[in-house]
């Protein structure tokens, strides 16, 4: 089946500045490596896309519709289809002493931070400075290696997708996720109960989730603080009770 | 019936120094700001006393078993049964360089900490400081006014009890407790899902219900992100379910 708009697929890829064969952003360790673009912060695997919603740059989310999984793709990219053309009126000439007020030594090539924007500065006169408030890759022409790994197409998987997405560093397969009706139940694990900004990344998952599945109205998380082993089997509640599911279960709605 | 070791209990109280009449603890706003004893980051009410737990100085954990329901006591305590006597031992002189060093000015009265421990300066002469880690409180006489507002005995208020003890803030009634067999669950209300250390707290507590309710051996959190009223009605899941209890619902096991 060709890819769609809206397709969740997890894709491996290579971008270059094409002049230079600078690698700028890459997926793959040997590749990283290879081009002496290795960072040992990043973590190289497929990135999860939802093709056609700007998660990538335009040029790339367009290439991916119709493509089939397992395909490789070499393209390149205009400007207007990555980083956009170079804008002459985002180049201004600024006072030294402007920036060297906000403990910034002017340095031709240094990128610094003006008033909350990221900028270049390109050159240093007798006290005048030139910044460029263009993308560094503004104006430039690329070229981008595609792999399509996998069509993420099981509902309970493309949200374990999306967790994977936001946090990293915790094996995906240790979420357990239930879909039941308009209630999506995420059982978390106990490493990732204290992980970093952990509740603004469930708050954000659970807009995501609601946002790629309509029908979704409420997206629950669980964790499971286990204690002790039970002293005594469990009684037999009468009233309606929780249950939780047997580990590694997955109760799926149908779709 | 009397108050035993081990009942949840809720007080008020006024601690005072009984040869200055200072009051260094107080529940209740009215006493702490006829004392000057007000803070406007503490939150007045009663507090929760696991009795006999050491929640609180021995000597009022011992005043408080036999006592009833609604009733008041004034106790002296002495300081075997509060702070503890004084201890001359504790009492160091060093020189003032190495006060200094740390970034200490010395001066007599001062609270200051030393290597990982509070101190009270007790006098400053050449070059020599006197320093004191006996607890302020060591070695005096105290009188306590102690009110027993409340035993709490229903196995989910105590809990919610429990909840608030480490959760101030976010008003008690809004957390929904159940108790099956050997599983407790905590339904968070939003305003505290992004509490500061909210994910520390959930654990305390976790703990802390497995050391007061020997049987539960799972304590779970759920967050439900509501996002949206449901676009249709759900499905009936055939396969076995997570289900919400309704709001305001609490299943009790059988104690």
């Amino acid at each position: 089946m060709p890819i769609n708009n809206g397709d969740f697929i997890l894709v491996d890829y290579v971008l270059k500045v094409k002049d230079t064969g600078e690698v700028f952003d890459v997926t793959i360790e040997n590749e990283a490596k290879a081009a002496n673009a290795y960072s040992p912060d990043q973590s190289y695997e497929p990135r999860l896309v939802a093709v056609g919603q700007g998660w990538m740059l335009k040029g790339i989310d367009e290439a991916l519709v119709g493509a089939e999984e397992g395909q490789e793709k070499e393209i390149d990219l205009a400007p207007e289809k990555a980083f956009g053309e170079r804008d002459g009126t985002k180049v201004r000439i600024v006072p030294a002493r402007e920036l060297t007020k906000q403990g910034i030594t002017p340095k031709p090539g240094a990128r610094i931070e003006v008033g909350g924007q990221l900028a270049t500065i390109r050159s240093v006169g007798s006290g005048r400075v030139t910044i460029d408030f263009n993308h560094p890759l503004a104006g430039k022409q690329l070229s981008a290696k595609i792999y399509v790994r996998k069509v993420v197409t099981e509902p309970a998987e493309r949200i374990r997708e999306l967790i994977h997405r936001r946090i990293r560093g915790i094996p995906k397969e240790r979420f357990i996720i239930s879909m039941v009706g308009n209630l999506v139940t995420i059982e978390m694990p106990e490493e990732a109960f204290t992980a970093e900004d952990i509740q603004f990344a469930k708050k954000g998952l659970a807009k995501e989730i609601s946002k790629y599945f309509p029908d979704v109205a409420t997206v629950q998380f669980v964790e499971s603080h286990v204690l002790k082993q039970p002293a005594k089997p469990a009684p037999q509640p009468e009233a309606p009770a929780k249950e939780t599911p047997a580990e590694g279960t997955e109760a799926k709605a149908p779709q």
